[in-house]
């Protein structure tokens, strides 16, 4: 009789990150004759729901299926330092066994510093770009990398059955401004001595050819400088350390003084400044206060809010809430973000607003170069393909769109569906010897929510809107504004939840609280003297009467139509 | 006392192919203690000169620099198959004492194919891939690379103070249609290993981004065909050997027999095709005489003359000249490549012509993704960079003004004036041990022209317009069109060195001669009945005319203005 000995298998679990974008946390295992071994975790970060605004809500990663394996978690890799790849640790880390973590510099210093809010101490090894590190049947590899953070790695995973190129989120950078450019010679050898499997980075799929430099956008920025004759104001995620720094050392070329506003903007620019990645004179950056001191054309300001976010620092500068500067005409701003599905209407809202102050706006729809995506499109991801050579592919960080035109894109290659696997959350691939692959059991994971604990500026949580509709209700109303922008009609109300039929109210109450509320929204009509006001900035009005006047703070759905 | 004794040192001459585009040329030389140890040539090329017409005319190397050294020449490397690479070595080769010849399969044919006209035989040895050639105290690795001929290699050339890659005609092709992608591997740790200095193509580096893969093409000629009722007719260079393949095999998926029409065409095909690069099914191959058995819906043609070159396959079929197929409405003729600078005019006459026969024309102005240029564009450069990371750079194949721009994206890549060797035909570059680079003696090299012995079409060569001039004279006129494409006036014409003054001639010969010449240009402007003639057509006619007349055959130079 002959027993057939399988002896290692591998098994890859997406645990997030697969389909939705963000909340990346990526586990792969060494089985040993159906033993599990040696589990290695690849992030652990939080979610954007992309149905609400950006970054406001968190998700994180349900991590039940690896709660009772906690003594084969031999480290957790961290690819680079952006939220979705590092901050669920502060709600994990110590549920997950306390494991060690490696990582890159910034990606490290970012990692403990989300997780200090918390009281979470991480076990950190800085990386060496030489070295390989063993986890049990594990050897891991840092392979620098290019996105729009430094420090953005790539890992090599080789266990007894082949190797693992795990490409998160990248672009093919050959001229990054700072740092290092891709290691192509180390991505090449991957290949050379045979990847198994490319994870890869799939979000760019839908654009042909390769994506800009990031040290385009930096040239832009001199050039606009050049022609701006009051202020310059700039406007990006605070994330993009790149793009602030270029922003920054432009403004400097031009002898501008730089004044960062927004809290995120101010905290990522001071952790970089003490590892030398900020690297602007100090005389050069002033603080919002000081911004007065200074003629507008001395004066560089490099601001949030570039999503339209309501409450963030361009919002207000663009209603004239910021109490040191006040926009005017020759001043410049420029959007150096493209707005993300979803945020179109907010981001047009606020540039409609600054050309009234006078200002020149500078957004994609109207300059090219001024944003350059952090992710690689078609040709990035060729690239890494040929590069690595890989027998297996899985299209990881997009959505199912992405996945399928990145299935399209393995076809150019000349790959088959069979070696392409689009997986869904939770949905398992195992490796085995001899190069067999095939679909393991799905790994049931829960929606996971959690507050914003201080990370976002403003805003209204899925946590928080759910509550507020169980406990609160929620108010509706439709504004027809015309067209010289005053409202055409006495705005009416609709509830659900709120005053009708709970005890202490009665109709006549109801219609007192909502004809004041539209006395309310008739007067910011009159302040604005014939410019819209902001949609969030009603709401926020509307939430704020209700308040006084009910003592409930509903759940206001503002919609404007224009008569 | 203390000598210093100077080891090894490394020249770079190029004797051809660097400021001209064509005529490719480079000798590697070692010297020991300043004595010439080994040479080693890269490529043997004619060349196209630019103010004339493409193809027709040929330069080549001057090689006196290499007569006396016969004896250090250890081997000639040839980096791909196209005339401005091989095509001298028919002059050359027995002058520079047979050295061996190394090359990729295509390559090493064409180039014994060149010459078998001129029964020179190559001592040739087919490069194995994997293999390291010692040449001397040379050493050479053939490396796989992608350009718009199959079987294009760069070459690493090592030598006992450091590595030179020579970075000939290349795109960086992810998704080559057939055969290999470029082989990053190999490239990476020729970086990794340290090149002292990369010679690269630079003819693309005013373009910006990667250039588009040859396998787009072949998506197009299927969407072409797809719309196509009648006959598809494609024109290309017959060196494009991927283009014609991926066009042919685009016929055969609709069904379509494929005829090749146009000497150069018929025998690059003819050749391929011996060693399984044209994989076409023998029934779907068509002649010429045969092409009215098949319905136009079930005919390709794939015919030279993209550069309205006259006298050429397209260039017959729009002026119905071809005995067996006359374009008509439904036939689609698809430009595949772009005008080369100075031939639009010729192009455009063309074009005029097939719409005037009722056919659609597809050209790059009207379409986009038609042609593909076999040289990168900015992207793939710095790609090459990035991987070669050398400390030197010298372009070389382009112009002046690709020079300048390639310089330009050396800055890009942080790289400084002094590191970067802007040369031209006989400049040389000394590299010593210990990294130091200097400027040589410049080598005199002579232009060298020579008649194109059965390589063009037809055409005029500088050789011969210049015996022409000193034997025959030369003849201009200017014909005045009317708007109905008549003629609006008698032309009159001017002549030196033909006939006045001449023995045997008087004025009145002359006269008649010209009023000859006169009516004869009016018979042939009748003909055409309210279309224009081609103007080579009219030269060529009077050509004609005026042997038979004077028995002397002068340079005609004619012009056409619209009165």
């Amino acid at each position: 009789m002959v027993y057939l000995v399988r002896m290692y298998r591998v098994r890859f679990v997406p645990l997030g990150g697969i389909i939705g974008v963000t909340k990346n946390m990526y586990v792969y295992e060494i089985y040993k004759d159906d033993a599990l071994q040696d589990i290695i975790i690849i992030d652990c970060g939080i979610g954007f729901p992309r149905e609400q605004e950006f970054g406001v809500d968190h998700a994180i990663p349900d991590i039940s299926y690896l709660l009772d394996k906690k003594d084969k978690i031999r480290a957790i890799l961290l690819t680079h330092g952006h939220e979705d790849h590092i901050t669920a640790l502060r709600f994990h880390y110590n549920d997950l066994g306390r494991p060690p973590v490696y990582g890159s510099r910034l990606t490290l210093m970012l990692a403990q510093h989300k997780c200090d809010e918390f009281n979470v101490k991480l076990k950190t090894t800085l990386v060496n770009f030489d070295s390989t590190y063993q986890f049990g049947s594990f050897k891991a590899k840092f392979i620098r990398m290019t996105h729009s953070i430094p420090d953005t790695t790539h890992i090599l995973l080789t266990t007894p059955i082949g190797s693992f190129y795990h490409g998160s989120d990248f672009k093919m950078d050959l001229t990054p401004p700072f740092g290092y450019a891709p290691d192509f010679y180390e991505i090449a050898k991957a290949g050379k001595d045979g990847v198994l499997c490319l994870m890869s980075d799939s979000l760019g799929s839908d654009r042909e050819g390769f994506t800009l430099s990031e040290s385009v956008v930096g040239k832009t920025f001199e050039d606009e400088i050049r022609t701006t004759r009051g202020r310059f104001i700039m406007s990006t995620f605070a994330s993009n350390i790149s793009r602030v720094r270029q922003c920054a050392e432009a403004a400097v070329k031009f002898n501008r003084r730089v004044c960062l506003l927004g809290r995120s903007m101010k905290e990522n620019t001071k952790l970089v400044k003490d590892i030398g990645y900020f690297p602007i004179p100090p005389k050069f950056l002033i603080e919002e206060k000081d911004l007065s001191k200074f003629k507008p054309h001395e004066i560089c300001i490099i601001a949030t809010g570039s999503q339209g976010q309501y409450g963030a620092a361009l919002s207000r500068l663009a209603t004239n809430q910021n109490k040191f500067v006040r926009i005017s005409k020759g001043d410049k701003v420029v959007f150096s973000s493209d707005p993300i599905p979803g945020n179109e209407e907010e981001v047009y809202d606020i540039i409609e607003h600054l050309y009234l102050l006078g200002a020149d706006v500078r957004y994609s729809d109207v300059a090219d170069q001024l944003h350059a995506s952090g992710h690689g499109s078609q040709g990035d991801m060729l690239l890494l393909m040929r590069l690595t050579l890989p027998k297996f592919l899985i299209p990881i960080g997009g959505t199912i769109r992405h996945q399928r035109l990145y299935l399209e894109l393995t076809k150019k290659m000349g790959y088959q569906d069979k070696q392409v696997y689009l997986l869904r959350e939770g949905e398992t691939v195992w490796f085995d010897e001899g190069g067999r692959t095939s679909l393991g059991e799905v790994i049931m994971t829960k929606n996971v929510f959690v507050d914003a604990y201080g990370v976002g500026d403003v805003g209204d949580t899925i946590l928080r809107d759910r509550m507020t509709l169980s406990t609160e209700g929620i108010v509706f109303t439709v504004l027809k504004v015309a067209r010289d922008n005053t409202l055409a009609e006495k705005p009416e109300f609709t509830s659900r939840g709120f005053i009708h039929g709970e005890s202490g109210t009665n109709m006549n109450d109801k219609d007192k609280v909502y004809d004041g509320a539209a006395e309310h929204i008739g007067k910011i009509f009159d302040q604005n003297r014939g410019t819209m006001p902001l949609k969030k900035e009603l709401v926020n009005q509307l939430e704020k009467y209700f308040f006084r006047a009910t003592n409930k703070r509903p759940l206001v759905v503002l919609e404007t139509i224009q008569v």
